[in-house]
């Protein structure tokens, strides 16, 4: 099986997808699916290739997601091999996606190949959800696949995205939710004037200053037993009419929530504002949620997976919540537990990415086991 | 005397002497001083002519100072006569410079011109300082008099600068100071990296807002018998990288004192400093000390002019050093007693520049009476 897994990595990375185009990558997936009773649906939004491919009607529905599309190279003549032409140097594949995540990509298929072959009449279903938009703007990717699903009441009851998780070795973190993003645009108005006679303007950073204060010093809550506190940062800060001798009449400030489920959307917002009055502001925010935070307590999908490590790697894998945004995100909107699990991303967007041949011959067991886990056989 | 300053007025509007040319206002100037006696220096640096003209060689030395450049017209078709063009209606002269300062430069001369004729073997002396390079940057002109004199050790004992003082009628106001600015550029650096990870940056917005929120409710001085208390002002502040998801390097704020004379530099400078460092901040300061303050209390040459003033108007001036930096502040370095006194200001640099004929009667007289209280006669 590992022989195979790492064939078809090397396939995948031959095709050149660039985000957001699939290059080819899922027709490899399909050709692969279709053998093993795939019913295959292609979701095509604008440039963006989506899959959804499953196996059986009945629940539970394990699903498996990835993305096929990977960043840019980034300079070309400093990686050791074209970064589109797979190759194996000292027990590592290289190549642009190797790790994010091309490699998952073809461990979830082998994974399946070889479950299937043993419990070719297993109960509950398996799926795969794949996309060419993870690494871009997001907006045609798995949110269409999932907003496709809801529509029709097609729920997933686990789901297993790729993306690589782990630090230091194979099977050391598991993401078992991540944090929100809740961004704001806040104007905060004073009186244009003269710099030589304040008393006739209202300097609005003056008047700002005390409530950026407090808010960088605010505890807006304590985590929780998955996530670190919610933190609140400044990106860009902007007032002035760049003559020196003017009082602006407004500052600018951009700020960003990367919120744990301690809080909500809506009880972040609530504490702003009151921050804001209080400090007898005039002042207008602009709110844009770019992301709802996500987590999947402990649970069966959670043991399923761990235990499934265990076995393999003999790590008792860390549970985590950090990091950036996911499209675990958008599956949870439709699927109670949702994890990420995948090789070490030490390399990933960076030059000459790689994934340990050892990591694909571990990992397509990971998802073998948890299979035999979740789903009756 | 009163016809013959209007019509002086007229002569110098009628020369087209944007700033910083002169454009053969000093010429007229000098043609009627020559013929009383003074002897003529021009001092012509870069584009800027300069005049220093004397009459005697003994103290006192009482200075009249000026300037005949004036600023841009803005749209021609908003005045309601050429600005370059004097025309006298309702008992107003208009043009451009017709308050700021041509007037006033008309009232020194023909003053000046009465009181020789009453008084041709008057004691102490009597000068003109007058330069083209008022209304722009101001480098070239007053400054570079002041140092002239300096350098050949030939002080001033009292000046009076024609300046538009006044506010709601002539005589109202005497600036006997001017507050000094003094402006900083502060850069606080932090530690820039990704939004998600604050833990791996130190956001230099955050560190600098309790700082800024202290500077901007400090009390600085209480001000003295004549200035209002030291202000302090942010006129620009800018931070961040554009981008929504990184946390800066480093803040940038342009701040600004105007000072009395209850403050030094060097006290305004180490509190800023003390403050900065109170709160921990690695920051670069540039100072830049555009205006130097000047004062001159009550005195000979405050109470000669409120006497004159009071002669001829019927009022009690105020004093004031409210506004921003005049050339007083240069000439100040060479005399230890500086007034400004002219016209009413309401027009000035504005459409539709005017000067009262009645002031263009009246303003000679008080200038000519300053000069009988202050010089032996």
């Amino acid at each position: 099986m590992h022989n195979d897994t790492l064939a078809l990595a090397e396939k995948l990375i031959a095709c050149r997808s660039l985000t957001p185009f699939d290059n080819g990558c899922q027709d490899i997936l399909i050709e692969r699916l279709k053998k093993i009773g795939f019913a295959i649906e292609k979701i095509r939004c604008g440039e963006v290739d989506n899959l959804w491919a499953r196996r059986g009607m009945n629940a539970p529905l394990l699903c498996f997601a990835g993305h096929t599309d990977v960043v840019p190279t980034g300079p070309l003549a400093k990686w050791e091999s074209d970064p589109f032409i797979p190759e194996v140097r000292s027990d590592r594949l290289y190549g642009r996606g190797a790790a994010d995540m091309k490699g998952s990509l073809a461990a979830f298929v082998t994974a399946i190949e070889t479950f299937v072959a043993k419990y070719p009449d297993h109960g509950g279903s398996i799926a795969l959800l794949i996309t060419s938009d993870e690494e871009g703007v997001a907006i045609d990717g798995t949110v269409r696949v999932v907003e496709t699903l809801k529509a029709r009441n097609e729920p997933i009851d686990y789901c297993i995205v790729g993306e690589p998780t782990c630090v230091d070795m194979l099977g050391d973190t598991i993401k078992n939710g991540r944090r929100g993003s809740l961004s704001g645009t806040l104007i905060v108005k004073g009186i244009q004037g003269h710099i030589a006679y304040p008393h006739l303007a209202k300097n609005p950073i003056h008047l700002a200053a005390p409530a950026i204060a407090e808010m960088a010093q605010t505890e807006w809550d304590k985590g929780n037993e998955y996530f670190p506190p919610t933190t609140w940062q400044i990106s860009n800060i902007n007032g002035g009419t760049g003559a020196a001798n003017v009082i602006p009449g407004e500052v600018t400030i951009l700020f960003n929530f990367r919120f744990s489920t301690a809080s909500t959307v809506e009880s972040l917002q609530a504490r702003v504002h009151e921050i804001l009055d209080r400090h007898h502001l005039d002042y207008d925010v602009r709110w844009e949620l770019s992301g709802k935070p996500y987590l999947t307590p402990r649970g069966d999908l959670v043991e399923a997976i761990s235990r499934a490590i265990k076995t393999v790697t003999g790590i008792e894998p860390q549970l985590s919540t950090s990091g950036g945004t996911s499209d675990g995100r958008f599956i949870a909107d439709i699927c109670p537990q949702v994890v990420e699990m995948g090789p070490r991303n030490a390399t990933i967007h960076k030059i000459n990415e790689y994934v340990e041949v050892k990591d694909l011959e571990q990992l397509p067991e990971i998802y073998r086991l948890t299979m035999e886990h979740l789903l009756p056989i």
